[in-house]
């Protein structure tokens, strides 16, 4: 696939190579800094693995103040910057570019502070996102974003992006979820953003820094809300004759006003994808399934679940499937969290990611295999649905050019769908630059420009993460 | 009082007055525009009475295009505009200056579009608070954030103030209850800002707009969301010997993960206050009461409530006593409601608005108690305590200029204290005129210029409602 341009390297930046190394040789020690060309290789992607390009060099700071030193001389020398976490960005958040010094907050990892009274934890920015709840599971608490890469990605990917995730529907996404940020500005001025407490004075830049994908500055420490764990938890599967009928009860049961803890969906495809890899129990009879789980004292989900049984039967729910030991429960989360793992084992694909209302969703959903066939190709769609947060993973072989192509033109028709029913490009992975020319069917003239001046009031100058995001062509300054 | 500066009104501004009048009488109908002396005194101050300013004149456009075309010729012709929804701002967030034209958007109240499935209503900006509930609760719905002055402030001022309420502690403030608004752009520009779907692509400008007090453009419409009501509600009080045995119990229900409805405090004169009042009975043999409501079924309703008052023992609770009745239920809502009203009968007060983590409330109350004495003066506290959003009332008379003062002193003291223990200068009302010169303690040099860079990429001119939010030294464009 070579459907996306990126910018052409900046000679000037090029030749000036051995400069900037050297530079950059004075801020960090040198465990820190990354240049030979196997060991920058390890950069050259993320899990957008459909385009790579080497970065110029590689910087693994350990402190504020080294992201701070670094950031200031990249600005004074106007070289491109790309912020990296995990590198498990499913847009290409993190590709770097040939004249991009690439700073990876890998390394700073430590929990600095739990406060369990206050129910927050102040990180730095590289930790996973799994580590902060390990950090204070056995205290009862938990950090409750939950995308699938958990195990991998940082708290700083998920802030750039505003992660979700399956337990997202009751808890909400990061944006949710994080109190405060250190951000370092491209001149490495040193920001608090937001703090201990709910809400702030004057602007909400916390709102901003949250999903802005690296444009707006590097973070390097987090405030984050952690919440105590519900007293139990329990997931159901509910299996649907058709799509269209369990887009109906998803439907139903939002409007109804019922919050499950999850709701997710997953379609004849998934179905057997998921089972075959992880031995789930999900039902192979049916032709698509939805995992409820419903949580708090066992009279709460009886009552919870009770009333979502009713709204199921009402849309011919065809298999009720509670799980009756944490084994099983563990088995149903293993498979749906795997899924896109599962799905790489038996073909290439590209995931969407678009949202939508939820009571478009079984229009939508009918909408996506009509598109899908259009092409030729194959979906197997597996989302967060009480979010109306869809995930279609268009199956295609890598090696055939045409096929890959076509895939593309699929998402793109799929996503712009998402927009005209009144939804988004992108739920939880981010714009990237998979979604970057496609911003013009989100927004009007008017609306990014707006967008484009905010950014310029952090980085007038293009430095930070600038092959993202926003198409190449109308960028001012 | 008079220790909050204006700017000078600008003399070139004053001097085109017939000009700029004649201007806008040309963009609205004639009764639409406001110029006579008498009229204007209706726009003169909001319910932060101790400041009025005569202004310039007064436009009340019926459309978006309206909207569009006044801010067009205003910023055309350098004229400050300052934005006006009901006039129930707190910190004088819409007191005008005597060279600006208000823009008053109360007669933009209709409700658009309701869309049960996917729970969210459409509405324009002057709508008030408490029509958004009543259009939907015939169908079970309502519009959860609830300031005290729900039945007169409009949508408007509650996005542009981020505003709360009693039972934000379950449902959140207004930024996470609404989903998108058209903003009309200081040089006429209508922008679409978020959408019906979750999330947006791009920077996150809907939460940089809600809370930004009018400064970024003006907003006409709102798309929010509506939840279905739960299906029983029930307030029950908690009396304590002491605020601080009070504060303990508070903070030890959220360190517990707890989520009431509402969880409200009142210390001793504040229950004496609202009781005079509205017969709400309130015990009157303890030192501190708490609201605190559950809600959901029968059984949810006990299981939660089991909980509490389990702490509540703990924790050395005097008396309990749960509303038995619907009328019940209303008079103790009527008498924490109208807390701020029933203050204002008895003696002047000022109204704080600090936020801090709910585990410092014990300390906090005991601190807040000593700076008031220490000024001579008596407090009635009464707030959203499970938020930690504070409301100490400060009692005092406004025909003395030493009390005036000294109250004006002790309220800042009290903001300086919430920014000490990690909290915030405000929690819902905004920073307005009131907190503008306490901004520099709540944020460095460095943060407070980003804000400002920010805020010139909708407004380099200072336009929009420029006598507010950020002190008037230091600021640049």
């Amino acid at each position: 696939m070579t459907a996306i341009l990126f910018p052409e390297p900046r000679a000037d930046v090029l030749a000036r190579r051995d400069f900037i190394i050297d530079g950059l040789s004075k801020l960090v020690g040198p465990s820190s800094l990354v240049t030979s060309e196997d060991e920058r290789r390890a950069f050259e992607t993320d899990a957008f693995t459909a385009y790579r390009r080497m970065p110029l060099a590689v910087v693994l700071p350990t402190t504020t103040e080294e992201v701070s030193r670094v950031l200031a001389f990249c600005h004074q020398h106007a070289v491109p910057v790309v912020p990296r976490g995990a590198g498990t960005s499913l847009c290409g958040g993190a590709i770097p570019q040939e004249d991009a010094v690439v700073i990876g907050l890998s390394k700073m990892s430590r929990i600095l502070d739990i406060n369990y009274p206050d129910r927050l934890a102040t990180v730095q920015i590289g930790v996973t996102n799994l580590a902060i709840t390990n950090a204070v599971s056995a205290e009862g608490f938990f950090y409750a974003p939950d995308p699938s890469s958990q195990l991998a990605c940082t708290i700083g990917g998920n802030i750039a992006m505003n992660s979700g995730g399956a337990h997202c529907l009751k808890y909400g996404v990061t944006t949710n979820n994080i109190l405060g940020v250190t951000l370092v500005l491209v001149d490495g001025t040193i920001c608090q953003i937001g703090g201990e407490a709910m809400d702030a004075a004057g602007l909400d830049l916390l709102g901003l820094v949250c999903g802005s994908e690296g444009q707006l500055g590097i973070m390097t420490e987090a405030i984050v809300r952690i919440l105590p764990a519900a007293e139990g938890a329990r997931p159901v599967l509910f299996g649907f004759e058709t799509s269209e009928k369990a887009g109906e009860a998803v439907a139903a049961i939002i409007a109804a006003g019922i919050v499950p803890v999850a709701m997710e969906f997953m379609d004849k495809p998934a179905i057997e994808i998921c089972e075959a890899f992880a031995k789930a129990g999900y039902p192979m009879d049916v032709d698509a399934l939805l995992i409820i789980e419903v949580e708090g004292s066992e009279a709460e989900m009886e009552a919870t679940l009770a009333k979502i049984v009713e709204i199921a039967k009402k849309h011919g729910v065809k298999r009720i499937k509670e799980s009756k030991s944490a084994m099983e429960t563990a088995a149903i989360w293993k498979g749906r969290k795997s899924a896109f793992g599962a799905t790489g084992r038996i073909a290439d694909y590209i995931c969407m990611d678009g949202t939508i209302p939820t009571g478009q969703l079984p229009y939508v959903l009918r909408r996506i295999d009509e598109i899908v066939k259009h092409y030729g190709l194959r979906v197997a769609n597996v989302f967060h649905a009480g979010d109306g947060n869809l995930h279609p993973l268009i199956l295609y072989n890598v090696n055939d050019p045409t096929e890959a192509m076509k895939a593309e033109e699929a998402g793109n028709d799929i996503l712009k769908l998402c927009v005209e029913v009144g939804g988004c490009l992108t739920g939880e992975h981010g714009v990237g630059i998979e979604k970057r020319d496609l911003m013009i069917h989100q927004f009007n003239p008017a609306d990014l420009a707006q967008q484009l001046r905010v950014r310029a009031a952090f980085d007038a100058d293009w430095i930070l993460n600038p092959a993202k995001v926003f198409p190449l062509e109308g960028r001012t300054a």
